[in-house]
């Protein structure tokens, strides 16, 4: 069983990740714009009522959404939660996505893109892509955010699945899906309001062995600012 | 946010699940037959290669299923995970489930229900029944799951989103899904294999105030027992 031993704050290989934060404890200066680099991640501390603007240069970029309340390490969203809260299995503009204890965390505000989004898939870590072939240390969305947390010197002990921005994985009647290349153009944003003090954590994702980054299977980065409302 | 402060292992009240295991340590007796009590929880060490059957003397019942891999306790079944294996929102007979690190952990080899289950939904929890109208304690499947582990001397840092089987939430083609009662008949079983060594925990989910457990939402005794190959 050794070689299965897991420590779930610890990430199973490095990037930039873990030491590239926007500031030493993840604070953002108002409105100004920031780079989360391809196939890497970010942590951001949220005030409530602060308005987080995502954008996608390139349009094929999925971005995977998590977020921490402030001071309680054991509550984030929870797309589970959200789930039986929407009563469906899609969020579209206007949804207030919950924590773990059915509390509202982030309000999607602002939509430019078709608003195909993912709340059903996990993200990312090194088994999914040693299952999909990779024989070598991958990035990946999980260690992205763990080393993410770890560099602004906050740690979880659970890695919550994540809202999938622009992840286009359409659901079939019969219940079966696929994974599809987003629907976002060049240039689109979406616009969340924190409702409460939060860490956030976006990870460029950095699949490029499915077409979920596109046909050409390509991670680009993203961009992000923060404003006040 | 005092209010909200939150022990993830902590349950927000109490009952029997905390102190009736069905044994010290949560060994079970293997061809005994056991009862689940409405509205509680147990756990069970459930060894590789072993069988569970679970009972639905009813067949209005639903039952919050859990795994741990025994000594990894940040691995465990998980049923965004499981969606991504399966490519669908749907279980069925001979699926495999898996962990948060992407292992077989469970599969389902007998099942003699219609095979409506569900994986997309959060287990109820204080918060949810305070949201549908409870003023009191309510009992949860969420508070079941800790109970039932701290009565093994067993704890664990986050409630995965359970395998709720009969749960009956039919998802349309727009996304949009209903809380509907089980389609299971009295006598009903599913049998499921162990393929690591795992700590299970099962949950006669209390939910009395939507129609989950059936149109007269009376929650009930679920059985099961543990055998060899």
């Amino acid at each position: 069983m050794d070689k299965f031993a897991y420590t779930p704050a610890l990430p199973d290989g490095l990037n930039a990740s873990a030491t590239d934060a926007i500031s030493p404890d993840g604070s953002p200066e108002l409105g100004k714009q920031y780079v989360i680099p391809a196939r890497q991640g970010r942590a951001i501390r949220l005030k409530k009522g602060q308005l987080l603007t995502i954008l996608n240069p390139h349009g094929n970029q999925v971005c995977d959404f998590f977020a921490i309340v402030e001071g309680v390490p054991g509550e984030f969203l929870s797309m589970e939660h959200c789930r039986t809260a929407l009563g469906r299995i899609y969020v579209g503009l206007g949804d207030i996505l919950v924590t773990n204890r059915r509390r509202s965390l982030i309000e999607i505000v602002e939509d430019t893109s078709p608003g195909v989004h993912d709340i059903l898939i996990a993200c990312c870590d090194l088994p999914r892509y040693q299952q999909l072939g990779a024989s070598e240390y991958h990035d990946n969305c999980a260690d992205n955010f763990k080393m993410s947390l770890l560099a602004i010197d906050e740690q979880i002990i659970h890695v919550p699945s994540p809202f999938n921005i622009w992840m286009n994985i359409p659901v079939a009647a019969s219940g079966e899906f696929e994974w599809k290349p987003p629907v976002s153009s060049p240039g689109d944003q979406i616009v969340l309001k924190a409702h409460e003090d939060c860490i956030v954590v976006m990870s460029a994702c950095p699949q490029d062995m499915t077409p979920v980054n596109g046909l050409n299977s390509l991670p680009r980065e993203l961009e992000f600012q923060i404003d006040e409302t």
